[in-house]
Formats: C-alpha cells, structure tokens, sequence
C-alpha cells in the first residue's frame, strides 16, 4: 500500500504529526528513497538500511534538534539526512558542493556533531550532555554507535567517564555484528553470548554503571517506540541494546553485507550490481599491496599483516584467506594495531601494519613512542594517502607527510606507481633497522602489466625521470603522471627536469645537490599539505645549504578539504595537469626574465 | 635482621638462588635501596616500593629476559632495574648519560619494551605472544599495568584483542587505586566493589574471555609466587589481579600517595621532604595556569577545566577545589578529554583542555577530527612543552608545533613569559570562534611579579622586543629569556633586533614583511623540532614572497632526546645562552662578509 507520506515530510516535525500505526509505511518509503538515490549516485547503503526504523524512532520520540542526536561513524545518516530538510537535496550527496555522506554540523541544526571517524560520539554527546545539566537545560543526548564503533578504545573511555556522572546520556548500541567487515574481537563475542541469553544481564555495562536496556529487535517500531519513549524518565546514563540487520530490506545486501556497505552503482529494483569489467584497467593499490603481501608472504615466514579493521578496504583479505595464521584484523583499534606491531617486531617478525591515512593521526603516539623511538622495523603501509574524493574532508590523507615528516628514525617513502610500491615491499621484508612509512592513494593506478619481477630499492635514493636545463620539478608518489602529462603538453619541454624524489625521509642529498647546481628554479608536487611537507624539507635544504634559487612548493593548502570527485578536488587545489602545465609556464617565464 | 642479600644479587639468576624464606628479607633491603637512592637523586618513588614484592616474584617465577616482562609506564620499574643488571649504576638514574628512570630496550636485555606514557604494555605483551606462538616457542609473555593505566582506550583494545587469541599472555592489574592523582571513572569503582567482594567472580575481564584470578594481596610474597607459578601452566589470556599499597613500606609515602609519586629529595630515614622555600622563586608555569583558570572561571561560568589524569601536574586541582563542578579529571583518555571538550564548546561553554605536550600526541586524530575540522573553540593548554628534563626521550615535548602547524583553522601560541600565558588565557575566554593552542614549558618562569591586571591580545600579531639593523632574531615562547641573555652579552647589540612572533600560526604577515625588508639575516629559534616547526614556517613565508637573505633556524635536531638535566639537554641542541651567542656572532661575521 502507498501513502505517499515521506512526500511531505521535510522536518522531524512534520514526521511527529503522523500516527504511529503510519510509521512503518512511511519506514518502507524511506528505505526505498535511500535505495533508489543510492543506486544511482553511489554512497554508503547497508548501515543506513539497517537504521530506518531506529532513526524514525528517534526524531518521533526525542524532541530534535533541541534533543542532540549523534551518529558514530556518521555512514549510517542518511535517514536522519532525508528526514531532516535535506530530502530534496539529497541527490547530491557526496557531491562537490552538495551534501556531505556524513553529518556535519555546518549543515545542519540537526548534526549535532559532525563524524566520519568512528567512535567519537559518546564523548561528543558526554560533552554535551554536561554542558546542558551546567545550563541548567533539560534536553536528552544521544549517541548512536554500532559494535565496531564502540570497541574502540575511545568509546571506552567515554563509556567509563560518562559511568560517573549522572548526566543525561542515551548511549544505543546499533549492534549488527559487522562494521565495514564484521566485527571482531572479545567484546563482540561476549554480545553475541548476551543476544544468545547466555550472558546474564547484569554486564559489562552495568558494571561501567550504565542502565542497561535490551535487547531489543531495531525493526520493531512499537518496541522502539516504547522503549525510547520509557528511557526519556530515567535519570543518568542509560544504555540500550538494539538489534539490527545491515542492508535491512534489500535482499542482496542483506546478504552480502561487505559488499553492499558501499556498493557503488546497482539496480534499485533488482539490488544487482552494475558490474563494469575491471579486466583492463590497471589494479588498484590496495590490491597490488593484498597480492604482493600474499606472494612474499608464502616465502618469508617472518611477514605479519594488521589491519584495524579493514580487511576489505585494505585488500589484507587475500592474506587472510591464504595465510590466516599471520594476518590479523584487530578491529578498529588503531593504537592497539601499532603498538601490536611494535611488539611483534621486537621479536623479530616482519610486521605490515596496514592503516588509512587518516586513521593513523588516531594512532600517531604510538608511531612516535612505541616504534620510531626504538627503531623498530614496523612497515606501515599507508592506504588512501592524498585525496580521497567523496568521503571527503574527514578522510583524506593529506596530513601524513607533515606530521609524520618531525619524527626521528622514521623512513618515509611514496611509491610512484604499482611496480615502486611492490619493489618497496620486497625490498623492507629483507630486513630493515628502521620503521617505514609507504603512503599510497585510494583507486587505480595507470600500469596494466605491474607484477614484474622483484627489484631492491636503495633506501633514501631519488631517480631523475627527465633531465631538464632550466627548471626542475621534484615529486613525490603518484603525482608524478600528472606532471608527466603537464611536461608532455608544454612547449619548452626540454627546460624542465622531472625527478622522483621517492623518499620524502631522509632525502637524497646527492642528488638534491645536483639539482640545485642545475636549475634555475626547482618546484616541489606532493598531495600533501604545504604546511610541513615534503616541499618544507626541500626549502629547508635550500636555505641550509645556501642556494638562493626559486622554490615553489605545490600542494594542499592550509585548510580542510570537502567532498568531491579526486579530479575536481585536484583542479581546485591546481594539482591537475592543466594548473601544473600553467605553473610550469609561468615559472618558465619568471627564469627568463630573472 | 640483616641479612645483605641485595649485594649478592646482580641478575635474576641470582635471585632465583635464594630461598623463599629469604625472598622477604629482599624485599627489605630492596626497598631501603630504592628509598635510599631516590632520596638523595630524586625520582619516581612510590610505584616502585608498591611493587617491591611482586617484583621480586616475577623474577623469581618466570625465566627473565628470555620470558618477557613489560612494566606499562614503566616508573614502577626501579626495583626492576636494581635486579637486573642495574644495581650499581642506579645512582645515575635520570641523569645525563645515567639510566633512563623508565624501562629502556637499549639499556637492558630485561627490558622488553620501552614504557613512559601509559597503557601500551597489553598490545606490545600480546605482539610478543603471538610472534612465540607462530616461531614455535615456549615463552611466558606478562603485562603489569595499573589501575589508571588499564582504563585507558588503548588497554581496552589490547584485551580486546587477546581475548579471542589463544596466545600466552598474563596481565598484572597493578591495583592500588592511584596513577599520579587517585584513579577515577566507572572501572575504578568497579574494581573497588570486585575488592570489596560486591561484584561477582564472573567480571568484567571474563567477559572479555580472560582467566580471571584474585584479587590477592601483592605485598604477600607466598601467595604471589603460588599464583604466579600456577598461572604459569594456565593455557591462553590470564588476569591477575593484584592489590598492592603505592609508597609502601615509607609511611609518609603511604599516607601521601601523590607528593611522594616523585617527591623530590628526602630525608631517607624519616621521610620528610626536603622543603626548600619556594617564597622568592617566580611560580611554575602549570601554577599560572592553574591560578589564572580559578580567577577567569569565578567570573565566567562558560569556562570548563578538563585534564586526563593530571590535576596536580597541571596544577587543574585548584579549580578542582574551588569550583569542582566545572573542572573534570577524565584519567588517562586523551582521546576521550578532546572530544568532551569539543562536546562542550558545541553548546557555547568555554574548554580548557590542559594536556601534556607530550600526550596531546595521543588525541592527534580528536584535534584535527572533531575540534578543527570543526572549528570549535576548544582551548589547548599544552604543559611541560619543549625539553622536559630527566623524563627524557619519551616525555619531551618537541613535537607539537609541527604536529600541530599542519592542521588548519587551529591557532598555535607560545606564551614568552607568565604574564603572556594569563593575558592569552584571559582573551581566549573573552570569546573566539576557532580553537587554540597554546603551549608553555615545564617548571618555572623567571617573573615574581606576574599577576598582572588582564590585558587583552590581539591573535595573530608579534612583538618587537628590541629593534637591531643587521640580523633578527625571531623567537617563540620561553624561548625569549635565553635570547635576551644571549643579546646582552654582545658587543654589537645594536646590530640585533629581537622579535617574539607569539603566534606559530597565523604568522603576523605584516611585521614579518617589515622585519624581512628591514634586516640582513634572520634567525629563528624555537624549543621544537627544526623539521616543520615554527622555523620551517618562516622559511615557506620567505621563499614564498621571495626574500632572499640567509635564514638560519635553530630548534630540537631530528633525533630522541635523551634525558638530563633541562640546562644540559639545551646546551646539547645549542639552545643555551652560550650556542646562541655563538651563533648571533657567527651570522653577524657572515653578514658582514656578504
């Protein structure tokens, strides 16, 4: 039966006028609206499914946005997006310029806090919940945060704060037993045992001296409604165990729920994937590190993998299927995952800790304290280094190279394509004295015939791709092609010079010696902030050494990046092949005329 | 008796020579040793005497260094150094050149893993076990963590983890129910009621998969070894809990847990603290902050303390005192004190979030994820920032300004005296719209008469301290004092000109253009890394709007910092009065050779 209610409801508002005998028609109406753009514009699907009917359950019950409601993680906000005055909007979601994946608090009233990195949510709504008992508001706080989310070290934290205070905090686990991958570790376990009725009810959150509830079925409308509605009078910090099914309502994503997490494209009717044959394209780097991971791996029994919780994002599944004894994911537990390595490599392994970028600002004392200061050979490995495109300014890896860039004892290295990062992993699991960093980007590169056979990499050695007279352009990574591609348009080819530079630490003095005798002027491409880069190290040398040449610095600027595709982002940062043809030519002409 | 054990002793195979029966007369002479040293050098006293017992225990139990034992924080580990090889140069400890006061892996073969900040000994433990379990060997693997420490995020995530191996792993719950400050949240008061026998066997730690034994009294040698050697056949995951007395054995220690952490000298046979009058000395830094908070928080109700676990180092426990509702001890969770506060300044209240320099590090993700990206009004205080002293490589907080200088939207000062650190907290509450850090150093200034009356700052703007014509000194924070001494012993002061840039960032465009167009060199100096810190921002501003004179810049070298004495660690990165000098004169040579 179609009433057609979702068509006029714009605001939470509107939503509490209907009956509550109407809401599971309107539930259905949602999961249909959020299926239908999805499949089209690509986004995250499974945990937004799955949260349809807590989500209408909590704009009826609470009395939002005065009521603070926060989504962990954020992903699983596109409900409480579409019922919350950005229905028709919603089309562009994850767009440039248009509404980002995740709650934002410049956004909207209705985003009381802006997530994309999981586990915030119940410090954030702590904070919150304080701030109000101090003003003397009577206003509920909620945070909503899945099993993943809160094994996470700094849910804990939250969890074991909040147990002390008597502030009005509403924490729901959404417990689907799968984050991204599905979940793991003994938290997990122990709420799989509490489902099953085998835990008794006076747990692990009890003795954290929260009110526990639950649990309770996450699709049972009257349930939620009740039980809501019964917690909004109990007094302190409350904790209500929801049940859930990821991808709720759309058979294939029910079933396949790591594959429809984020789906891509798919038929809204039929739930199939649009699948494009991926035989020609080039691989992607997640996948040239799970394969080359597997194949030394099978040689050198020392290789260890750790993912936090990526399996999939990071392409270490492959070493889990084939070697699981040496492949861990730990969850989402980044600190844990390096100093996890750390210990390992005390040992004597080999340990590959594979972390997102931006995931490992959320371990970096670790990085400092646990590995660099002891020199230990832990490998990280870098995923979704540089932009990223539509998860936007909460994931891209831009930040890396400068806060990595102050460490002591710590190698840097930015592979250029597939081949220079498999000969870089080949070359660290022959033994090393020395943690390293290998930062690569999210998505494809340009080699289709990338598995050649293994190379050793000198460690802190540049190469010159191109020699040049006037100009010399320094790079590090995978900016290199659009360099490549810039040089290849412009007129006076032969002025430029192009090297990658490989390792942004330590760099190679020889060779920058011999650049800086060569050119005029020397421009330094990273997609990385300027602040603190690769760029800062080479005008750092520059000025130690007393050259007094040009040095332009290309990269990030010094602010938050949105949401967009990696090529418009790269054209308004003007890392796109045009803008760097135009820095060329400009600088071309300041040389001449200096 | 006497019975003079300890001099026979100098490795664990000597002690396990002894008999039980003579193992508490040990722990006698043990505990007069470290009382006697400590008194006279100075050091952490009171986790040590807490652990004398169990200490002696675990080398007695287990086959160390080839069984692996990690002390997480590792101050409690003096009694473990004098027993392992360590005894005769323990008098060095925390000395230039001396031992480290924390576990150190280059010092010893006994020290598994190097431990200064909390919380890390799980996740390394469990490292170390899962690489004995795939090499085949027969190892025992022991964490001793204590109750502060275990409830911190990171802890979590290493039990987490453990819980669903099956590696051979032992925590050591350490629980005497203080860190530095008395422990605090919901697990605390959770572990209280397990010790009061009001919590059921079947705990928290089961929950999460551990075999759970105690709790037993750790000051009871008998019953320490029983446990220990049976828990030794105990296949995986293993939790014992220990109760023990922090400052044992010293009465004034027990009965004063936090002035006799580290209680400076003292009289070794009576306890009592060597006072010296502090009467004429300009305060702590920690004690203008935690003045100034009291006399801004009395009149402004918006402004919140918040601090992980330091109150007394912070000097926060005044507010904690006189105005407890609005001043929060978290305990160890820095990732958790961030996000709160950025909870908080969502609803118009006034954060000071006072952290370490040092441990900011471990909310790196929370200032850039929640509070900037966000442009919240969180206001960092980052204590003992620079070099720190006898803490040494794990403690020094050198790395802020770069780790920080990358994030955008945040605004970085440096206080130059204790007059600047109030003026600038006095502004901040006025009201911003971005968050801020700022950053003063361990131990006292040189002002006795610094309160005084409130000034406001202006954000982004430096100062001229004293105009030269030939070179520019540009420096940040307490920086200024060394400078000014420096200055004055010169024979061409008028040549120097001295500006304090206060702000990293933004930098003040205006007077750094008047300053590069007026002098021949500039020189920047900063207790931060030279890699991306305040200095690599000057250099970027001067390439950028091509000026072309020499740019020197002095801060910490690119490597650990061992410990010493402040004075000594300074001279060492020529950031004395002396190198300064030097170097002022060097460049004014070089200047007039050009």
């Amino acid at each position: 039966m179609k009433k057609e209610l979702l068509k006029h409801i714009n605001l939470p508002k509107d939503l509490r006028q209907l009956k509550v005998d109407d809401l599971s028609y309107l539930a259905k109406e949602l999961r249909d609206f959020i299926i239908n753009i999805v499949a089209a514009k690509e986004g995250h699907l499974g945990a937004s499914l799955g949260v349809v009917e807590l989500t209408i359950a909590l704009h009826y019950v609470f009395n939002t946005p005065d009521d603070l409601l926060i989504w962990d993680v954020g992903h699983q906000a596109y409900g409480h997006k579409i019922l919350t005055g950005r229905k028709d909007i919603f089309e562009t979601n994850r767009q440039l310029n248009g509404i980002s994946g995740f709650p934002k608090r410049s956004e909207s009233e209705y985003d009381a806090f802006g997530v994309g990195h999981s586990s915030t949510s119940i410090s954030a709504a702590l904070g919150m919940a304080i701030a109000s008992q101090l003003k003397g508001e009577n206003k509920h706080h909620i945070a909503v945060i899945g099993d993943a989310s809160i094994a996470s070290g700094m849910a804990f934290e939250g969890l074991n704060h909040a147990g002390v205070t008597d502030a009005n905090l509403l924490v729901i686990l959404n417990d689907n037993a799968i984050g991204i991958d599905p979940s793991v570790g003994a938290l997990k376990q122990y709420l799989t045992n509490v489902k099953k009725g085998t835990e008794k009810q006076d747990n692990i959150f009890e003795a954290l001296n929260f009110n526990y509830s639950g649990p309770i079925d996450g699709h049972d409308l009257p349930v939620l409604l009740s039980e809501l509605e019964r917690l909004k009078s109990v007094k302190g910090p409350k904790f209500l165990h929801v049940i859930t099914t990821k991808g709720k309502g759309l058979k294939q994503a029910e079933e396949n729920q790591v594959k429809y997490h984020a789906p891509g494209k798919f038929n809204a009717e039929t739930g199939e994937l649009n699948t494009t044959s991926s035989e020609k394209l080039a691989p992607k780097y997640q996948d040239v590190f799970g394969e080359t991971i597997v194949e030394l791996a099978l040689k050198n029994e020392k290789i260890i993998g750790i993912t936090p919780a990526m399996p999939t994002g990071s392409s270490l599944k492959y070493m889990m299927e084939e070697i699981p004894d040496r492949a861990f994911d730990v969850g989402i537990a980044e600190q844990h995952a390096v100093t996890l390595a750390a210990g390992m490599a005390t040992q004597g392994l080999i340990p590959f800790c594979n972390i997102y970028s931006t995931f490992l600002q959320r371990a970096y004392d670790q990085v400092i304290h646990d590995v660099a200061l002891q020199k230990l050979p832990v490998i990280f490995c870098l995923d979704r280094a540089g932009l990223v495109g539509e998860d936007g300014a909460t994931h891209h890896g831009v930040f890396d190279l400068a806060y990595l860039n102050c460490i002591p004892n710590l190698v840097i290295f930015a592979p250029k394509d597939a081949i220079a990062l498999r000969h870089i992993m080949y070359t660290v699991q022959l033994g090393i004295d020395f943690p390293i960093a290998i930062r690569y980007p999210r998505g494809r590169g340009h080699l289709l015939d990338w598995k050649q056979p293994f190379k050793k990499i000198e460690i802190g050695k540049g190469e010159c791709l191109k020699k040049g007279n006037k100009i010399a352009i320094l790079s590090i990574g995978t900016m290199f092609k659009a360099i490549e591609d810039a040089i290849s348009t412009i007129d006076q080819k032969d002025a430029i010079g192009h090297y990658d530079m490989m390792f942004v630490k330590p760099l190679d003095l020889k060779l920058l010696h011999h650049i800086f005798k060569t050119y005029k002027a020397v421009i330094t491409i990273e997609d990385g902030t300027i602040v603190g880069g690769f760029g800062s190290s080479i005008l750092s040398f520059a000025s130690t050494s007393n050259y007094k040449q040009k040095v332009v610095t290309l990269g990030i600027e010094d602010k938050f990046i949105e949401h967009g595709k990696i090529d418009q982002l790269r054209k308004l940062q003007k890392l796109d092949v045009l803008s760097i043809k135009k820095e060329l030519e400009n600088l071309l002409l300041f040389v001449e005329s200096s």
